[in-house]
């Protein structure tokens, strides 16, 4: 049986993660029927290339979802709020990129190589993790596996990307301004990150936390299937484009020592493992990759069976983009479209 | 009575962290009589500014200490290991900021602010610790006092003048050949740091822990005086010239709100304290200036009695000169020169 080929929605076709998706589909041969790039009225009208093609960006509006079988939503959680429900009603499958529903809990939210389950049976909505998020569950669910996970704490180092296109060229921006003595320009962060280090993603919550480490403790829990699992994160930018790296220190419910963590690691699918203590993943290995690189696995002698290790994935793929299409190759193995 | 005006050395007056020995004896009035800067021949002959007038470097040599009260070495460790003891000989009392003689038991590895008492007695060389270290136990110390330290967890984001100043360049250059598309020069780190986060910071041990992150355990047991404490470091270089800042999540034997903790930081000596969540220092706000900056303290809520924390500081003065400056103070206090 062939796979019939989808009519497949891009919302925030013109953004950096709208970007990403359209070359990971082409990339993985997903099947695609015919695309359908959205935007905003302010992007719409400007063209994007789709093999080897171009594509004239559409407006989205209320009716953008007819005879639409996939949409990836990727706006921010706005849009997503208003055009998710419609495109539902519109029989569209949506994945959805943004916060919007990850914490809804009838709302499947997917890492497939740590829970595909999630997906099973009748899927309208699936809400893709954080990036930062995406990257710590894939290294910890073997490990997890094998020992128990019992406590996780996360200190992130986050590229300017995150935040989207205006914000890696408000970085690339700063870092000329202070180089030629100029004033830096502070509009997409909220101080100047060139050459310093934000300890602050997103808005503040009440408790102190910031709602990107919230995300990175609420989805670890709901993705894990761990809903009472200690996590603490400290979420900061750094002066990177592209790539985020967390220092992870994990606690176990039994022993696991680095021979058997290294090897539950070098067996689990979409990680990539350096071996050897001097190895160890840089955003420059791992832009444009998949895979979730992991390096510097030792034991936390601080604590019993402890493990400290450091985790980096190219945000836009597998922290964005690379997970969405994932998520929609499972749909399809699954028959959803069949 | 007056104290006596005293013959200072400056070991490494050339170096990134000698200019801010300079400076720092300078703001802080310490009773120098004559300064004599001192560098390897390479460096001899060049001028230091000292109170407004210039003074000619002299080469480093066996007889540089003759006539010499205090001698602050800051010219790395092979260079303290030679000259260190030659100048105590000559009855010079020493400072080193290199780690040579850190770990040795019988010599004092002191933050004034944390354990002061290690200067009393004879004291003939004292050692300035890690950077990083200084300001980590400046900011626990308070903490410490109330509710008991009992396990720590630190992942850093150092600055390029950890690595002196030819480090700092090379992170200049580096971010002008990127953003002139050439190809960035690599010598003073292991990979390229401009731009990307670099988790190695001087030589792996066996156990997989960098040098660094040896440091960071093993000196904050020693200053704090808590010689079992469990400490785990993960240290991170960052495209940042100076000033060094640390994700801290402490766990203690006793409850601590953070009520209480802020009002003990608050009391703490040396300490600035950032009010209310949304305001954390950043390295733009600490460089050149000389107390810790603590911002972002939290509950940790994945553990009993946790906090975290984010602590910044200029590496160059608190982490460096300036304590070793207040060591200095501290000798002059107890009439060592009187």
């Amino acid at each position: 049986m062939t796979q019939k080929r989808l009519v497949v929605a891009i919302v925030g076709a013109t953004g950096a993660v709208g970007e990403q998706m359209l070359e990971v589909l082409q990339e993985r041969k997903f099947p695609v029927e015919r695309v359908v790039p959205l935007a905003s009225a302010r992007s719409a009208g400007v063209n994007i290339t789709w093999r080897g093609r171009s594509v004239k960006v559409e407006e989205l509006t209320a009716d953008s979802f007819d005879g639409v079988d996939l949409a990836f939503f990727s706006a921010g959680a706005a849009i997503s709020e208003e055009f998710g429900p419609i495109a539902v009603e519109a029989w569209t499958v949506v994945v959805d990129n943004s916060r919007a529903f990850r914490m809804v809990p009838q709302i499947p939210l997917v890492v497939p190589e740590v829970n595909p389950h999630a997906l099973e049976g009748e899927v309208k909505l699936v809400a893709n993790p954080n990036c930062s998020t995406i990257q710590v569950v894939a290294a910890l669910a073997p490990l997890h596996a094998v020992a128990g996970l019992k406590r996780v704490v996360f200190s992130t180092y986050q590229s300017a990307s995150g935040g989207g296109r205006e914000a890696m060229d408000e970085l690339r921006d700063q870092a000329v301004a202070l180089l030629n003595f100029g004033t830096p320009p502070v509009k997409q962060f909220q101080r100047r990150l060139a050459f310093d280090v934000l300890p602050q993603i997103d808005r503040f919550e009440p408790d102190g936390f910031t709602r990107e480490e919230h995300k990175m403790v609420f989805e670890t829990r709901k993705i894990m299937d761990l809903p009472d699992l200690p996590v603490c994160a400290t979420c900061v930018r750094v002066p990177v484009f592209v790539g985020h790296a967390v220092s992870v220190n994990a606690e176990f419910d039994r022993p696991i020592d680095v021979e058997t963590a290294r090897a539950a690691l070098e067996a689990a699918e979409g990680i990539e493992l350096y071996d050897g203590y001097e190895s160890y993943p840089m955003t420059a290995d791992v832009v444009g990759s998949d895979p979730v690189h992991v390096g510097r696995v030792r034991t936390d002698p601080s604590v019993p069976h402890g493990l400290a290790l450091w985790v980096v994935a190219d945000n836009l793929r597998k922290g964005a983009a690379t997970n969405a299409v994932q998520i929609a190759e499972q749909l399809v193995a699954a028959c959803r479209w069949a």
